[in-house]
């Protein structure tokens, strides 16, 4: 080729003999001259020809022809409301393939791919659905893609995009039968600087740290408390606090279809009334006041005002200085209190029924969320019997004795002792849950009924949920003589509790009832090993924030 | 009568012709004698007759043959559990006449009718009936009669008895078709010493102490209060707490119904955040901590942490120092926070349709409470709209300025113009219920969203039940830059509030919500002069007992 373009070239110049003004041939010098101009022109003719191919290129190319697509929106302050529909991810299927939709989402993950494509993974609470940005030249410009890629995670965008059916199953999302081919994409807020832990490491199965090419870190219990904000947007935390609320409304709905009305006692007390041990002291006004430990007095009081069965959920305080797996210094108390009519039994069979309700109705209503926490946290499936294991304190003991624990007849469980018990009831019950009923007078609080035929023991019961107490309860003195003697002997000042002995003064029919720590059952229930990720923002005396 | 008495005495002398020892008849004076001592010993028989008579009657009036059936019963410590059912008076109806029951209740009167008879008041929350001792001389003793006459009201009873038809229907009481012939009477709790006021007193129309001919004393808010427990007992504090506990469910089962989730955030706070101004503050072990005046953070990071949807029910505290008709130092707050969509507005239409559904749900579950707090305290029918009332600020003052009310166009509204503007809209709008949108935004939080068409204006709410405020609300900033900013301007310290701030900074929704005050709601709704009316145990700057 390079052949036929000199003689090309050749026979040119010898066909174009120039010729000067005059019409004589130049000469050689002149010539070539004339041909170095020549080149010269043609050069720079072919140089602007490129430059304005160039720009007419770069022109073509920086018309971004989806600049009305994507971008980041200004903070919304409610300017104006177009009315488009935001859609559930919940609720999108490969039956709906072909349908546009507007979904506002986090990005939980996004996976460029070339400067072509990039893959996203939305999430809405626990739902996940993949989408995707492709390149395209028309309606997906190289800009938008290259403004998709550099969204950062837990990011909100608000994405339109056509329902489509994925070549294979999306095995990584919930969504798996469907994605998101994406047409527009805005940021709404994002989320700025880094990130304090990977969601996906925090979400991870126990297991998956013990693996030898585990390849991520374990988030520990600290650094999510610290973030807890971050931390509540787990699926597993997600699913953890539905449970939570769906135990508050199991206790409600049972509650009231027994005829138990909800009450709302104070929390602020002019005294330290159960004892003064362990309450928290407050400035109010030119004087003292203190949190109340429990609505138990309150309580009371209310059923001697003729609500006769009455229940409360509500904020409990403990001044408890100390750091256990199983102590807050404030949780939620589900707490109830009946009048009976002849034995203080009827309140176990009340709470044998809430707690087989309860136990029921995770069971069946909240079976996809404990799926979910199970795959995090697995733990063994809670065993309860249809009709609750009721053990008395001095069968208790001997169980112990029988294996091998040394205690005297009227000491108080340890901890240690309890989680043993759990251990011996499950062995030779099959339960994780049972009631210890009749425990030792002297363990118990001074308005602790005694039992009528031997006083070393009272007419009081605790709960336990794999060995752990959940639940306190007693009849209580309503005979306010009898409870001047019994404060008195626990050298509780009488004066100090006058309200609450007075109220027994005009009536008061026998009655009794418990408190429920609401964060422990669920803590119990998922076996979590610490009562703090049951909470959403836990108080111990060293945590005050978030 | 007499002359034939004496004929036959003197033909008995004849007769009897009285011979000495000799077969000679007596000396008259021997006669005399003999007949002296006749008449002695046949007193004297007559004597020992009539003593013996008087002994054997005395014994048969000493043989109580009530005894087993009256009496009280010692204090009750669950003995034993017989399992007798107890009857419910709301279930007693004529057509069970016939019928033996146990019943246990308070006697609320007792008449004593002579020496024969006792009429009886029992009272079970809000239902009453009548009951009657009646002496007999085979089951009924007197000495169980005057027992029954002696039972004090307020006393809690067992009785035995057997429902009857009465003559004419007992209008005094709820149960009007029927009484119980009672055959058992026991007290199992005695009400001792005076009762602090007259209970039918205290459950009185306000209009019967108008009266001229009235012969009752009106018990006065204090006197209630200082004998709480005491003044629950009236069936109008009855049908108040059961319309208290009616709001709470209609509340929450709204918001479940709007996939709502019900949580619970921490009520002792690191720090005293949302300016700082009436907190109160407690000690926490080595340090202070503060009690929080509502979840306003809380829940929205809550909504940060991607719970969309939450509501709560929970306490609130105010370091207010006011005795107001409607401030608290504590009370339960109906809180909500959402991320929306596109417009603050959304807020407004969950609100809208949640209220409608409380106010309708009252009428329609609870009229028969509501009747009972009418007798006592009459109210004006509270009106509401289908479509609740929207008014924004600017048209309030606007509105206000027509009626001869001067104010600024940014002032903040005192309690007085609130009133005066509810009664300008229930004229003009025919509703007691009403939304006020776009308040200024100088007199809201710092965390407030500003209007963004003007800035002196704000996306903020407050909603009016008869011209006073029940709800806080608006569009909160979600932008951490421009909440530290706003902060600032508002001279809070922006490190006092980092991890609310923080909250922000890793993708937050457009959000809102609002805090309904619980008691207020009640309060309002039926007009009652006093919160304190609203809630069990009230407390103030100077009332912390009971």
């Amino acid at each position: 080729m390079a052949d036929n373009a000199e003689i090309q070239e050749v026979t040119k110049q010898v066909q174009d003999v120039v010729l000067d003004e005059n019409g004589q041939p130049l000469s050689k010098n002149a010539l070539k001259k004339l041909e170095k101009e020549k080149l010269k022109r043609e050069r720079a003719e072919k140089d602007a020809a490129a430059r304005a191919a160039q720009a007419q290129a770069g022109a073509a190319a920086a018309v971004d022809y989806s600049k009305d697509f994507y971008g980041k929106k200004p903070m919304n302050r409610s300017e104006d409301r177009p009315g488009l529909k935001h859609e559930r991810l919940s609720e999108i299927s490969a039956s709906r393939a072909g349908e546009k939709v507007w979904i506002r989402a986090r990005v939980q993950t996004s996976r460029p791919t070339g400067n072509k494509m990039c893959f996203f993974q939305f999430r809405q609470n626990s739902s996940t659905i993949q989408g995707l940005v492709v390149f395209n030249d028309t309606s997906i410009s190289k800009q938008m893609v290259k403004f998709a890629q550099n969204v950062t995670s837990e990011s909100i965008v608000l994405i339109q995009g056509t329902i489509a059916k994925p070549l294979e199953p999306v095995k990584s999302c919930t969504v798996q039968d469907a994605e998101i081919m994406i047409e527009q994409l805005f940021v709404t807020s994002e989320a700025q600087g880094r990130l304090p832990f990977n969601l996906e490491d925090a979400s991870r199965p126990e297991a998956d740290f013990e693996r030898e090419d585990a390849q991520f870190s374990k988030v520990n219990l600290h650094t999510r408390l610290e973030n807890r904000v971050f931390d509540l947007r787990t699926i597993t935390n997600q699913a953890i606090f539905r449970i939570q609320a769906g135990v508050c409304k199991l206790f409600r709905d049972f509650m009231e279809s027994k005829g138990f009305l909800e009450i709302h006692t104070p929390k602020i007390l002019g005294a330290a009334s159960e004892g003064g041990a362990n309450v928290f002291k407050i400035k109010y006004f030119d004087t003292e006041a203190y949190l109340a430990q429990s609505p138990q007095f309150y309580k009371q009081m209310v059923v001697c005002g003729d609500f006769e069965r009455v229940f409360e959920i509500g904020s409990v305080f403990r001044a408890e200085n100390s750091f256990t797996h199983r102590h807050m210094t404030e949780f939620i108390g589900l707490d109830m209190e009946m009048a009976f009519e002849e034995h203080y039994h009827e309140i176990l069979d009340v709470f044998d029924e809430l707690f087989v309700y309860i136990f029921t109705g995770l069971e069946t209503k909240y079976a996809a969320d404990l799926e979910v926490v199970n795959r995090q946290y697995p733990f063994e499936k809670f065993e309860f019997l249809p009709k609750t294991l009721r053990l008395e304190y001095k069968d208790a003991v001997a169980l112990l004795r029988e294996n091998g624990i040394e205690m005297g007849d009227y000491d108080d469980l340890t901890t240690e002792i309890e989680r043993r018990l759990g251990e011996l009831v499950k062995e030779k019950y099959k339960t994780d849950f049972f009631m210890l009923d009749k425990f030792p007078l002297e363990v118990r609080p001074f308005y602790t009924m005694p039992d009528p035929k031997n006083p070393k023991y009272s007419n009081s019961y605790d709960f336990f949920m794999r060995g752990e107490e959940i639940l306190s309860g007693a009849q209580r003195i309503h005979d306010p003589d009898f409870l001047i003697e019994r404060a008195k002997a626990h050298g509780v000042d009488p004066e100090s509790i006058k309200s609450y002995v007075d109220a027994f003064r005009m009536g008061a029919p026998p009655h009794g009832g418990g408190g429920i720590g609401l964060e422990r059952v669920i803590f119990f229930y998922l076996n979590l090993g610490n009562i703090r990720r049951v909470s959403l923002f836990p108080r111990d005396p060293k945590r005050l924030t978030p």
